[in-house]
């Protein structure tokens, strides 16, 4: 178990005046307990217990010793609850299924949204380190593939080789599933990868990342196959600095996620591209790949130090185009840190 | 969209009695309308509709016309509802979130659990040469890396080199992240890959499926590192038999899915070995892993022609070892095919 994590909860719970939580999110349960393979956390005031089933039951016993009951009837887990005079629970609505919280409904149920996301907002050293190595592997796995990269090679190939490379250079697994999208099929912000080949004059966007740890990096790399035209350097320069300014204006306890969204679409509206800027400009990043904070136009959360999020500007020309460029940055007291760098425009 | 799917969709919502069904979950949604991105699928008596986040409105668009709305707000859909006259709404319970399902509180909300779970057990012609090819691309990714296992090896190079081979064979992608548990490791059933180094003697799991079309294979192989010894000949047999026999006192239209697991654990009773199984005995596999039929002792359910799903006993022995088999079978109107098999037992 993580004291210092359950405490902060704990201080939420007062905040919320719940007698008990009850966590299924997979990412909750490892950041409370430091147990990998998912369970059901009970978190009370004066106890914590991880319920699971018998096939990982062992595991966690190993980990976690008498904390750990063997069960995954939410039956059992209600009346342990019971037992211990727990009388207002909160959930995640968003994290927990209709039928897991139903399973509860002898008790207060209380609106627990997002709660353990705030917390997690905020990194510690050792999951600012753990991402730091995420982003290294994911650099040098993607070192392995950039210089074979050329016209008439498939998405699809590109994708499988970079998967490879990212477990080679220690990722435990692909943070996500790598996109590969190149000329039009860039146009669609997830597209899956195809066996498309990358023709002479494409743009190709790789958007992947690598999982360490437990951490996830991501950053997307926008590459135009052979030479530029004014054109295509315009439209690249235009993402470009849109990430660029909306980094730079960061500062650390004033900034609102909201406010660096609008910086980088007013950039791209210079070049009469914001309407081609169709989701989000970043998000947080941690135990998964999406959490807290979400940097978009209604989110007036400050900015604050020790929270990694990315900062991915991105036009799509419905069948012509894409480019997406993504970056992640560690905020410290006073400034930026941009971990992962997307620096490159053009394949020789 | 798969008319004739919804057609049985729909047979399904009359006899709930509901007007509409509101699924939220991705292979539901590939399932019926062969959209493989997500969003929110509505289902009426009369029309369909999927509702999409604008990243990836245009795919959708494009393979589903008109019927694709964009928006991802739940109030939009419940607006949509109303406007339809709906009144009477089904859900998943185990496969929509709470905030999911509470946005259409102000209907009258039916639980509609496990329905299209139901349907997908069934496999038609399509989805049964998917399943083959997923298990084609499993075996022969396995083929490359098999020659190569020797006492040094790392759970992780295995898996790693695994998971290359199945995305070069063409897998989209991994079934599930690979588990190769040695020695001792493999008494986990859910053991995540280590640096482990594989020792003579050792017995080596190794549990992966290819993903191909959405659809999934899933297979355990045992190995013993080394050679035989009387005891571990009897131990590798029990399960081997507990496999054999299971798999073929299945008559189709008569068995229940218990009688299945039992007749396995039976075997490994006469071995004195029935403490060591210590979970189900298989699970029914599509575009998920884990769909109906799950093969425990409390499942009376039939077997029926044209399902697919798993059948792997295993032994865990804390602190010594594991053995798993399995292999998945095709069931067809008077016999049952296996369609992937576990024929190892020793490296030489």
């Amino acid at each position: 178990m993580n004291q210092e994590r359950l405490n902060k909860l704990i201080e939420k719970m007062d905040e919320f005046n719940i007698d008990g939580v009850v966590l299924f999110n997979e990412a909750d349960i490892r950041y409370f307990s430091n147990f990998k393979s998912g369970g059901v956390l009970i978190v009370l005031k004066d106890q914590v217990k991880l319920f699971t089933n018998r096939l990982v039951y062992e595991e966690a016993r190993q980990l976690l010793g008498d904390r750990v009951e063997l069960g995954s009837d939410l039956d059992d887990i209600a009346k342990f609850l019971k037992s211990n005079g727990v009388l207002r629970v909160g959930f995640d609505f968003l994290r927990s299924t209709y039928a897991q919280i139903k399973a509860f409904d002898e008790f207060e149920i209380v609106d627990f949204t997002n709660q353990t996301l705030m917390l997690r907002m905020i990194k510690d050293r050792d999951e600012i380190n753990a991402i730091r190595k995420a982003a290294v592997v994911a650099r040098n796995a993607f070192l392995k593939v950039y210089p074979y990269l050329k016209p008439g090679l498939t998405e699809k190939e590109i994708a499988d080789e970079l998967a490879c490379q990212l477990k080679k250079h220690g990722a435990e697994k692909e943070a996500f599933d790598t996109i590969v999208a190149t000329g039009p099929n860039a146009a669609y912000p997830h597209h899956q990868p195809t066996d498309r080949k990358i023709e002479e004059g494409d743009f190709v966007v790789i958007d992947f990342g690598a999982k360490v740890d437990g951490y996830h990096s991501d950053t997307t790399y926008t590459f135009l196959m052979g030479k530029k035209t004014d054109e295509k350097r315009e439209l690249f320069n235009a993402v470009f600095y849109a990430q660029l300014y909306s980094t730079e204006m960061i500062a650390p306890s004033r900034t609102k996620a909201s406010e660096v969204y609008k910086r980088a679409k007013s950039e791209l509206a210079k070049f009469g591209l914001d309407k081609y800027f169709i989701h989000s400009l970043g998000h947080g990043i941690g135990l998964e790949v999406h959490e807290f904070p979400f940097l978009n136009e209604k989110n007036d959360m400050v900015i604050q130090p020790n929270m990694v999020f990315t900062i991915e500007p991105g036009i799509y020309i419905p069948g012509k185009l894409g480019i997406r460029l993504e970056h992640m940055v560690l905020v410290k007291e006073n400034d930026t840190e941009v971990i992962a760098f997307t620096p490159f425009m053009e394949i020789m």
